[in-house]
């Protein structure tokens, strides 16, 4: 699994790529690959959001397996494991990309999701001739914007070295991780990460708040060393400022611990520390921030204490 | 407080210092002292620990009184508050730095330790016509013997400018973090973050061998983005290779955090995931790990689990 497949050479312009979710991260993701000189079809529930790469020469889909019959490989970059079902499986028949799907055609999951539901479609691609990968990514809109995301795959390494040189126009870090699931998996790591970092975040700065330091000045102490945390350098800012705008939005996040907790139960695995800020940001969407920046957590944990 | 007073310069051959508690990190940093060429006095509990110190031309008293009488600044590293009571304030009477204190002198405190007491220290030394300087540290041994140490100091402007030369020469990062308890503030701040950082670690790590991912590949992908941090650089590979020997020991960060949540508790401040991490760490100890690393959170975690 550490050795790295070397990418099988591409000609970019002899490659038909379908892009299901043109949302906030999809729209930039997808465009990236324009701009590499595939083919892009696209296909968005609301078609307004693909407009932007219609107008840079993308066509539009009526739907997911329409756009899996015109493409060799199909991304999705949708936002919930229901919708991921909705656009691959098809609520009705004959509406997914399995569906469509041609002989030897590639289905790329990047919407972070269950990796129980990656391995079944992984199955279901095969049994059509097909093969799929999921690829939940990290970096969030500007990761995406930048083509700076970290790609945490699952699949088979043919697939994997075949998709790779479209990854490596998405993002910086493409890491197959295992079979089917693998990368959903890994995505949870991460956001296990992301979750015992974001309290710490917030309970640190309640403190220094509440201890009456300059909180600034604090972070000029205990950045750079053994308490320094990517989600301190960028978030901690704007906690102080108090800016909750979403980088990555709550509700999301939500979604991502509770397939973690999910599957941590399913293998018979105590999380308490996970279970603790999930339960948290439980509170962060009560209060009405299920929209807000992740680091909204501090608005329920303030009030919680009164302030 | 962010405005960084300019340093007084110093003459280190005409400066005499003291120096109680020549432990893993003391001895590391007194000898930076005597690098720069300043005339050292040392009292540790445990003579033959100063032994070092006193073959490269320190000198060797007999109290912490005396070490006072001796010198011109005062630093004490030593393992818990009630260690620094009984060097700074005395046992009984005329043993501690204080009852020694020369007027004009200033005692330094660089243990991790309680706010409160430091700001009862800087009282007491007023009094007796000196100054204190509250100055925790983070780094560990690593950062002692490397002098890159994060410093961060309570007290007053001037008595920071004119120890500023000094601190300089133990660490990197050095900032005045406003009046007495200040810098013990700070480092309870920078344990919350550390609290944290080490449960998602563990969590993570084990979600990840749980999962049967090949967890070396795993910090491959999440290392770098929002899931990156000090602690999974730095622990994550060493909790993969079953090596817990100890950076910082589990008993002092134990230690760290009891005072903490005590603070807060004072401050009438709810921290549910410091208070969830301290306790687990209760169970490292009761595991037999006190004398462990931090990241021997992970044993705890995996007795918990069966594993």
């Amino acid at each position: 699994m550490s050795e790295a497949p070397a990418p099988v050479p591409v000609d970019f312009s002899q490659l038909t790529v379908g892009w299901i979710g043109t949302g906030v991260m999809g729209i930039s993701m997808a465009g990236h690959l324009l701009d590499a000189g595939c083919r892009l079809v696209v296909f968005n529930r609301s078609s307004e959001k693909s407009r932007p790469l219609i107008r840079r020469g993308a066509e539009e889909a009526d739907s997911p397996a329409e756009v899996a019959g015109r493409s060799d490989i199909i991304f999705t970059m949708v936002g919930y494991p229901r919708d991921v079902r909705q656009v691959v499986l098809g609520e009705e028949a004959d509406s997914g990309v399995l569906s469509g799907l041609r002989p030897g055609g590639i289905l790329v999951d990047m919407t972070t999701s269950e990796p129980a539901l990656a391995e079944e479609i992984a199955e279901r691609a095969l049994l059509v001739g097909g093969r799929a990968l999921d690829a939940p990514v990290s970096g969030g809109d500007i990761g995406a914007r930048n083509a700076t995301l970290s790609i945490m795959v699952g699949g088979d390494s043919e697939t994997f070295a075949r998709v790779l040189p479209l990854f490596q126009r998405l993002g910086k870090t493409v890491v197959l991780q295992g079979g089917p699931g693998a990368g959903q998996h890994t995505k949870m790591v991460n956001q296990i990460l992301v979750a015992a970092s974001m309290i710490g975040v917030c309970e640190a700065l309640l403190y220094a708040e509440k201890a009456g330091l300059d909180v600034t000045t604090v972070l000029q102490s205990v950045s750079s060393g053994a308490a320094g945390s990517w989600s301190l350098a960028n978030l901690g800012p704007r906690i102080v400022q108090g800016d909750f705008a979403p980088g990555f939005y709550v509700e999301h996040f939500i979604k991502d611990m509770r397939i973690a907790l999910s599957e941590a139960e399913r293998m018979r695995v105590a999380l308490p520390g996970l279970a603790l800020v999930s339960q948290l940001y439980n509170a962060v969407a009560a209060q009405g921030h299920a929209r807000s920046g992740t680091q909204a957590l501090m608005i329920a944990l303030k009030t919680l204490n009164g302030c």
